[in-house]
């Protein structure tokens, strides 16, 4: 057994091995620049997916290539199903259209039009060539619907028989050593008309109980079809209310177009969760530390600066007071914090929006009732921090107005942050905008300038005070 | 075709209906108002499960209590499912324990654990004594595993057979009329020993291959296993490596406890990545709008007032600097400027790392390789940021040393966010803290003082030239 000594706590052998991963890390990239195909294959067998997948990408560029290269389809074709999309993308890329052909023949028909569809139009068509012709046909028809709709989510294989067919007909299929009875998984016999609309589904209940010669028909029930368009929220709310394991997907026209899972949607869910949470981090795009520089240095700094148009924007407001900061020098002291703490309150009503969201139970048209819900959480809060900072500032300079200006600024300037914070993503959401992208940069601008100049013309206002 | 009208699977349907959501709001509070249960059933029944929980939590307290209360168990227990947990248990909490032990009948055994362990040791009780006793046995056996564990998440009803059992067993309990077959779905028949250690699984295949005299044991293939205390992360890689639908868990004593099924850890998946994305904003626990003025406000402050704390310390920073801030008071304006922007980077390689961790592609004793992919990183983009803010700075002041103080300060400070941006997620998984919660403000932390610090040192040491 290679991994018995376990560093990181955990039980399983997916764990024990990482322990000799720094060997394995060593013999990995000596087996692939000696072409090692058994011992690359003997090495990355035993990980787990991620430890696979851990181990690529810790090569270089070219080992990386080299091993997807060599090793046999199957296990290239798990690398690339584990791989973040944009990865795998780029894997295929870089193959040869004949090596990436094979691979494909590997993975879910779904997955292939996702890679299709992100493939330069001269890769895709060398590759959809070399596929089977109706695998190929599949992929083109797969790839035209949008991504995270039932469309884009389902697999174009289904278990489907015409309508004449026999009970018989399906329990052979389902006994024979066909391979593809594995894609199928989840499954149900669907039954379709002459014009492959569906017509019914059969239990597995009904199977086992009829006679060999039933026609289907006599042992099916009306199927329940989404539409190709259905979107994943929709899907997810679907799933969620009953207990499929697949539904069967209907184009324009009414035929059956191909079969959704559970899994598919449960995955693409997770996927937009994942994306969303580092949309709002400032980073777009799935990017990992395995990209080339330069991709990842340039998509960071396309938000970056942005973001520090808006920076600059939120600070013109500080230099129109110059003079007042120059009277009280301490407020620059108090103006980065100020601008601060909002912005963490604001942050914290964008979380709890782009939640409600996610899960539904909030519209766009829902934002009088979240601005009120946040007023009350704001005014209580603000009021907290207001004085906490407010007091902070009088000890420290002895002046009580001085603590008055930043409490009050910080009290006031809570209740627009977590306003603004609670109804940003919602008139996003509206405009059709993306609100986990732009949410967080429009509300620190408002509320960094709203800080800056609460601050600087309360301590205007009162001046005269703060200089006794 | 019974579907084309079918308001639950539609996408139209589902978008009419929230059309008129507001009647549906005012018509469902009359219901309740009036106790009308067949009302409001009526209503809710043809929304998807997100609208009826829209609706529900659109109530007010007392009116939400008396809905679950009257209308049919199936659809409260629907309910209950389908609310973020912390609501879920809220609503439990407030029930009668006869009600409640009406509506557990209901739910899966693993939500069922999960309510149970999150009730006060009386209310459990009370609700335990009413459920079925095998029923309330397996939830008192589940409720002490952890959560995001191979225990934790899964369902202790498995269908398995004694090894003594035929195929015809398995076969007429599939087509019984019993409920409990649904329970199963996505779950293969295990035969366990006497002991109930698990010694095979059988194939659909091969059920429907065999006379059904067989005994099980001629036809099984030896099962693969998980352990109750596997974690999440195992689970995944797991289900993501094979086509699975379930996999049986055993205690510690080898014996078959349950069944661990893939939208279980997907469903648990999707949880994680929502609330550590929250998390990082600063919400803790599953806040929705619906709960409790006082419980988000408490929770909200509890972060904020750390957070404050942290900013006190940045911002003493700056009071250490009061005399060059007064000589140079335009470098007040650029303060937060500079540690926003360096806050922002450093946040981006957060994110690239949370997501490589939740990836398993990277792990802790990799910092130092994140480190040098961060530093390039921060290097090109420091030197693109610092030289538009110095450029920034330069055009408005028109003195090239105060572009020279600015520029370069957020130049070094953004190598200095990325470098801590990336490692520190790491170092606190390293010492088993939660990376998400606290790794935000700490990297804000940081950043801020080393802004401030650079900034106004530089101005310090080049006053001269700044005065000139």
């Amino acid at each position: 057994m290679t991994d018995q000594h376990d560093p990181d706590s955990n039980p399983s052998d997916d764990l024990q091995i990482e322990d000799t991963t720094r060997s394995v890390r060593e013999q990995l990239k000596d087996a692939v620049d000696q072409r090692d195909v058994e011992k690359i294959e003997a090495l990355l067998e035993p990980l787990p997916l991620s430890g696979k997948m851990r181990q690529l990408l810790n090569l270089s560029q070219d080992d990386r290539d080299l091993l997807l290269e060599v090793v046999n389809a199957e296990l290239a074709a798990d690398l690339v199903e584990e791989a973040p999309f944009e990865a795998a993308t780029e894997m295929v890329e870089r193959m040869e259209a004949s090596r990436a052909a094979e691979i494909f023949e590997e993975l879910d028909s779904d997955l292939q039009a996702d890679l299709i569809g992100d493939l330069d139009d001269d890769e895709a068509e060398a590759i959809l060539s070399r596929l089977d012709p109706e695998d190929a046909a599949d992929v083109r028809r797969l790839v035209t619907y949008d991504d995270d709709t039932a469309g884009g989510l389902m697999v174009a294989e289904s278990f489907s028989f015409p309508d004449t067919a026999t009970v018989g007909a399906v329990l052979r299929s389902m006994v024979s050593d066909d391979d593809d009875f594995e894609r199928y998984r989840g499954q149900h016999p669907y039954v379709v008309d002459a014009d492959r609309h569906p017509v019914g589904v059969v239990s597995l209940r009904g199977l086992l109980t009829a006679k060999r010669s039933d026609k289907l028909t006599t042992i099916m029930t009306p199927p329940i079809t989404v539409d190709a368009d259905l979107s994943l929220d929709d899907l997810q709310d679907l799933f969620d209310g009953n207990n499929f394991l697949g539904l069967p997907v209907v184009d324009s026209t009414g035929r059956l177009a191909g079969v959704v899972s559970r899994s598919a949607v449960d995955g693409a869910a997770l996927e937009r969760s994942e994306s969303e949470s580092l949309k709002r981090q400032g980073v777009v795009g799935d990017e990992v530390r395995a990209m080339p520089l330069w991709i990842r240095s340039r998509r960071r700094l396309a938000w970056l600066s942005a973001n520090i148009v808006l920076n600059i924007i939120a600070a013109s407001v500080i230099s129109a007071y110059e003079e007042t900061l120059a009277a009280v020098i301490a407020i620059a002291v108090f103006l980065p914090m100020v601008s601060d703490m909002s912005g963490c309150s604001g942050n914290q009503a964008v979380g709890v929006t782009m939640r409600e969201l996610s899960l539904g139970i909030v519209q766009p048209k829902d934002a009088f009732r979240v601005w009120l819900k946040e007023v009350s959480v704001g005014m209580i809060n603000g009021l907290a921090l207001g004085v906490l900072i407010g007091f902070v500032a009088f000890i420290w300079k002895g002046n009580p107005f001085l603590g008055l200006v930043i409490g009050l600024a910080l009290a006031i300037n809570t209740v627009i942050a977590v306003s603004i914070g609670g109804v940003v993503p919602l008139l996003l959401k509206r405009l059709k905008q993306d609100p986990a992208a732009a949410s967080g940069p429009l509300l620190t601008t408002i509320t960094d300038m709203a800080g800056f100049f609460l601050v600087l013309s309360l301590a205007t206002l009162m001046m005269p005070l703060l200089l006794s």
